[in-house]
């Protein structure tokens, strides 16, 4: 193979100030990963959580394939973003059509984003076999998409599909649609491991040849785009760093087509603490834990326990040598301090380091959340340190209770008002002597088909309210309001902002226990409740009854 | 630094027969991992499990740390196993005291297995820091262990602990490490990252640095340990064979402490089918997906859907382009064939798939599950390609009711029962005339919380029945059942095998819409269905319906 007649030169610096470019594809990838679906008002929330870590670039969706896209974006300019730039994303105009003449093209500028992405053929076995084009047609595609979309005022990332399979079979022409997309303009040149079947040589390989034709002392703001397929996004991410990239497209939490893409919450830590390269604003880093695990509830899939960094269990050590040698020297077995990503030591089934870390956390969620806010928590007179036997039974209490399968990590309110039952400092200001929920189809004549009573017992007087509702859940939670309303009329305030439902052993099927997370707001405050039951209803109404019992502020 | 005064060689030649020996670590570091926790029975399953699959040793236990561990190799001498070698795992001797007087050294002898596996330190920092004992003392302590062990018939391969931390801080003292043990008779050395922390480029330079250290032409069996709090564990794997290892350790399905250990299910595929390096016996990489889903059944956890290879999203298409395009070309998004590692091609319906991924995935789904087995799908007399009108309106529909929250990716059953409505050869085989469903508290006299009651209409007879339950849709699930046994007696050994729950918009909290996913087993067959609605009851009902007609085959 001849050396290639390539060489160009890329002149746009770096516009996010950081020595490494990251990029988010969650809503696009991402979104072609299995049993991912985002509605607009997801889109919408992932984009200020993505922005408020602080990555340069969101691409946000693919206006051409989904029409949901174009709401998205036309609500999107009106999120105030602090440092992220959005994208919309397309591909090459279709063989034989002028690019003003291709709806896709229409739509993808119909985002009116700053920035657009589109992909073309790299391989010349692609272009052949998929695309049914000459090698000579597809350049053109390239060539001429970019250049309409530098007419049309945007910036432009492209993105080589197949790179690293097309240098394999044809390097020349792999290097020529790159130069193809750079001579008309684009700013960014991204390399694209598409089935993730590349081991990180063959990525820093190609990166390296990319880059040598560049002549000094440019540097390129070459990309990488990697897949998971073999497992090693992250490896393969590293590699074309190493080898000259500086602008990484990933996921935050990995997820996207079939194994996923490079999982962003994995690289940025790695990059800032191993590898001294920036690539967040300054005191974003320590919140990543948080905003992962926002945008996986946003996304509504579950955090692998395992994930590095952010993963509950990353810095987790179970009892015995592990765990004695950490309490001696914290380096021996965590590889960075926790702190760091804002995620936490777990010492599990040791009462000493169990202790402290609900002593820690009882602490932190009580200046977070008081209602007097910064008061120090004690016992008697006592200061509740991880010694005091409070703390000791709070420990055994939730133990005893995880065991069953709930969870309050999520669950901020619910451990407050476990650790103050325990403490003696929780006085209940109600019991639901008796409820009733119903549904039925066809619904009763003059009634909808869930509808629900509620008993309950206030300061020696009872009250009894009924509602209908959406389904059973929606109607006990409209008649448990009710019914209290005439004696706290502050819950006119208090609405429920979220809702989940998890099965938590499914081999038990419509038998199993599930998890209810009730997220409650009365404008200003937001709080998480916890209930679990083998019976939904019940499982909710004990997360209702706690998301009441926090907002009518039953701590003394 | 001078350069290390270290040269050995190994005798041992590999002894599994293959290029790469692996080595799996599921009952012992996967052991290690929150949430894991096997019963002696659990482990034999595993065992056996990992034999099948023809990995070359099992590490299954530390008798001296876990007393039930002991039973577990008691009874596994009654194992045959064809092809895997079992361990037990201990440490150094105690500080201070000899080797026979040691109870842990005598806790491991007593497992009687032909080969043991026993860790001490490589790093000068955690001698010092954490055994609190002399550089000399910490040689002493690997060199005699070694030597005891080998005194008593034992086959021993060395863990050498933090070593890549070791070689940073004291890369002499590292190897000395090394030496202690092999001139005591250890027949493989392993370098283990114990904490995770190393790029793969420390793994290649510290294990071409030991193996520089072996005169030629002897190939050492140098062993790598990976952790994946960094999410590279299988790059680290990969970095250390490519630089000479043919020893790695690792779990089956990764899982192991904190971010797991390296996956071998990943690991694998590609050393067999990328790499041309064999690692298990032939015939079994075929198997590997069922197995490592037995393995998870087994382990208890859920396997990571997106796990490369083995994952059940490892080879789904979604996007319409990209579904077309593997339809075109398999190549094109999947970088080894699905039937090589026992999994499969699946082509998911979304608003984004095509009308050829539609007809593909009828197509593919009616072979599988089709009662009669193979037949061709026509519309009329014609097939049905994907230019068919019908297909055209079966995508319409799913499109409509997946803007309305309804996905089928995961519900080859609804799917096929909504191709059929459309074809017209759906026929109904019951209908629900009324349903009710109460849950209450406390509950009445003599009933459950929960109860319920169905009236079904079939062949035009009625039947009513009532059944309580564990939770409003196990009450209805139930009676539903119930209703319709005396009608279809093949219903008796229908059962829910998993029952999952989505909240699909939880901004609107308790009146969100949620989606039932209900997987369905007759003891031989496995089906999903789906349903979607405010209301779970109404939802579920979808979704149980739908099982039950699948099964009594209403497609004519």
């Amino acid at each position: 193979m001849q050396a290639p007649a390539v060489s160009f030169m890329l002149a746009q610096k770096n516009l996010s100030g950081m020595d490494i470019e990251i990029f988010d594809t969650s809503l696009r990838d991402g979104a072609q990963g299995e049993g991912i679906s985002f509605s607009v008002r997801d889109k919408l929330a992932l984009t200020a959580t993505l922005d408020e870590l602080g990555v340069a670039w969101i691409e946000a969706g693919n206006p051409g394939s989904n029409p949901k896209d174009n709401d998205f974006f036309k609500q999107a300019c009106q999120l105030k973003l602090s440092h992220a730039r959005l994208c919309a994303f397309g591909s090459t105009r279709k063989k034989g059509t002028k690019p003003e003449h291709d709806p896709q093209l229409a739509s993808l500028l119909s985002a009116e984003t700053e920035w657009v992405v589109f992909f073309g053929k790299s391989s010349a076995l692609h272009v052949r076999e998929i695309l049914k084009a000459s090698l000579n047609e597809n350049l053109d595609m390239i060539a001429e998409t970019t250049a309409y979309l530098v007419r049309k005022g945007r910036h432009v990332i492209y993105d080589a599909e197949h790179f690293f399979d097309g240098m394999n079979e044809d390097k020349d022409y792999a290097l020529k649609t790159l130069r193809a997309a750079f001579d008309a303009g684009a700013e960014r040149l991204v390399l694209c491991d598409t089935n993730g079947g590349s081991f990180p040589g063959v990525i820093a390989k190609g990166v390296k040849t990319v880059l040598s034709c560049l002549p000094p002392p440019q540097t390129a703001l070459v990309g990488i785009h990697a897949h998971n397929d073999m497992g090693l996004a992250l490896a393969c991410s590293f590699a074309a760093i190493d080898s000259g990239c500086n602008h990484v497209q990933g996921t935050l939490l990995g997820f996207g087509e079939r194994c996923g893409n490079t999982p962003l919450a994995a690289l940025i830590p790695s990059l800032e603490l191993k590898l001294n390269r920036r690539c967040l604003p300054e005191g974003r880093l320590s919140r990543l834990s948080l905003l992962a695990r926002r945008a996986a509830e946003i996304a509504n899939i579950s955090l692998h326990d395992d994930m590095p960094y952010i993963g509950s269990h990353a810095f987790s050590h179970k009892a015995g040598m592990h765990a004695d040698a950490v309490l001696k020297s914290s380096i021996s077995f965590e590889h960075v301090d926790p702190v760091l990503v804002g995620n936490e030591r777990r010492i599990l089934m040791s009462e000493q380091g169990g202790r402290g870390a609900i002593a820690a956390r009882l602490a932190g969620v009580w200046r977070r959340q008081s209602p007097g806010g910064g008061a120090e928590l004690t016992a008697g007179n006592l200061p509740l340190t991880k010694d005091a036997p409070e703390i000791a039974e709070i420990a055994r209490r939730i133990k005893t209770l995880e065991a069953e399968g709930w969870q309050f990590e999520g669950a901020d309110a619910s451990f407050l008002i476990l650790a103050h039952k325990v403490l003696g400092t929780y006085i209940s200001r109600f019991t639901i002597l008796a409820y009733r929920v119903t549904t039925e189809h066809p619904a009763a004549e003059a009634l909808e088909c869930s509808y629900a009573w509620v008993k309950v017992l206030v300061d020696g007087r009872t009250e009894i309210a009924a509602a209908e509702g959406d389904g059973p859940v929606n109607a006990l939670d409209a008649a448990l309001r009710r019914s209290l309303l005439g004696f706290f009329p502050e819950l006119i305030r208090v609405r429920l902002s979220d809702y989940k439902v998890r099965v938590i052993d499914g081999k038990e099927a419509t038998a199993a226990k599930v998890r209810v997370l009730i997220e409650s707001t009365d404008g200003e405050a937001v709080w998480t409740t916890v209930g679990v039951s083998e019976d939904i209803i019940d499982a909710s109404r004990a997360a209702l009854v706690d998301s009441i019992e926090y907002k009518l502020g039953h701590i003394v």
